[in-house]
């Protein structure tokens, strides 16, 4: 926890919160929090700042906040992945979130079992969980949004083509021609398929979407490692 | 995994193996091997080919095999890696393993918690066992060296220049000016810090051995996002 999140719900008066529970310990515990220490924070979809301990206690901590900067600014990438299996999806997801993905789309594909998308790792809450301790450790507030796709043909043939548009778009493909670019300057999509990798016909599918399959050379990744490598690989840092 | 990774155990013949436990679970549950399939093996450190099933009972799957491949070939990136914490640490080295890092130096760091090198994953058969899943993952079979290196100054100011000559040699620092550049098409020798980063001094040691800081952004990454992220950016796939 690099930024402590705060909620509109946490506030007691216009700069003061009060945090309790996970937040309160991780204060107290880690940071050893005490009165007159600064932590850094930010407001949930809003600025960062910093606050300024001023009481704690077994239960409660006080903040004497001040938001004034900016998060980072988001990766201009929407990434479309084949829902992994649940373990794997939470460690995904934090991952999205604390490279700063903004969009994220689950998609089912052939090799996708069908039990995945019944886990509880789907749930809402389990969902913002994930984005929200991704969003703690790179210091960010802007909540990604996720959305499913669970049928892959309606999805891919209506609309995709137009996420796609004025993009840079790429599918990883093992079997690809093409070598990933890097450092591109422009937006991305980037799919990624599920172990086993896309099937043939969905590659073609998407080919027709307008995506390009491109490779990381051609040995076969885990999901939690092909994401970050795609995504490291892509970005523009400035 | 992958293929089904080999040791010169195993045979019972000149082209004939005989597996058990782990390994014959997974051909016979996961892969689903019956008499006459093929399956994707390779020789630890030795060539990959492929296996036809001979033979199936409850505790045994024999394999007659022809190795006449080569392996993917490894990455030229020396990776020097503040230790993690255990869990992390597993994870990390799998996925290094995976991606075809060859050489793994384990660096202590003023961030690093001591009790980490006492850890059971430290040990010799923990840290074999997490490369065998690389390597099986990938399809590889050259087993990667993994050092320890518990004294950073030392290490820093007298055996890692020799490490950095003649390569691009770079320091992973979320406070360095520079971003860290793409697909890199000579050996590389990478640092990577603990959860917090190098310390300043660290960062200055580093340089006087000829490593340049360099950034992905200003997010502060957990190691097992970075470490991927870097290695994908980095590399330069043919």
């Amino acid at each position: 926890m690099n930024l402590i999140l705060l909620y509109q719900e946490d506030f007691t008066g216009s700069r003061r919160v009060r945090l309790q529970g996970r937040r309160c310990e991780h204060a107290r515990e880690v940071l050893k929090a005490s009165n007159g220490r600064t932590l850094q924070v930010g407001l949930l979809n809003g600025k960062v700042g910093s606050g300024t301990v001023v009481s704690t206690s077994e239960q409660n901590l006080e903040l004497d906040v001040l938001l004034e900067g900016e998060p980072p600014p988001p990766l201009p990438l929407t990434i479309i992945l084949a829902l992994p299996r649940p373990k794997v999806f939470k460690r995904v997801l934090q991952g999205l979130s604390a490279m700063g993905v903004k969009r994220i789309i689950l998609l089912n594909s052939w090799r996708v079992d069908k039990s995945y998308w019944q886990s509880p790792a789907l749930e809402p809450h389990a969902i913002r969980e994930q984005l929200i301790l991704g969003l703690e450790q790179s210091r960010d507030t802007i909540l990604p949004s996720v959305e499913r796709q669970p049928r892959f043909k309606p999805f891919v043939e209506d609309t995709l083509p137009a996420i796609v548009a004025g993009t840079c778009a790429l599918v990883a493909h093992p079997l690809a021609e093409r070598p990933c670019p890097a450092e591109i300057k422009r937006p991305v999509t980037l799919a990624i398929g599920p172990e086993g990798g896309f099937t043939a016909y969905e590659i073609e599918e998407m080919t027709a979407a307008g995506l390009s399959p491109v490779h990381l050379g051609q040995r076969p990744l885990r999901v939690e490692t092909a994401v970050p490598a795609l995504i490291g690989r892509l970005l523009s840092p400035s």
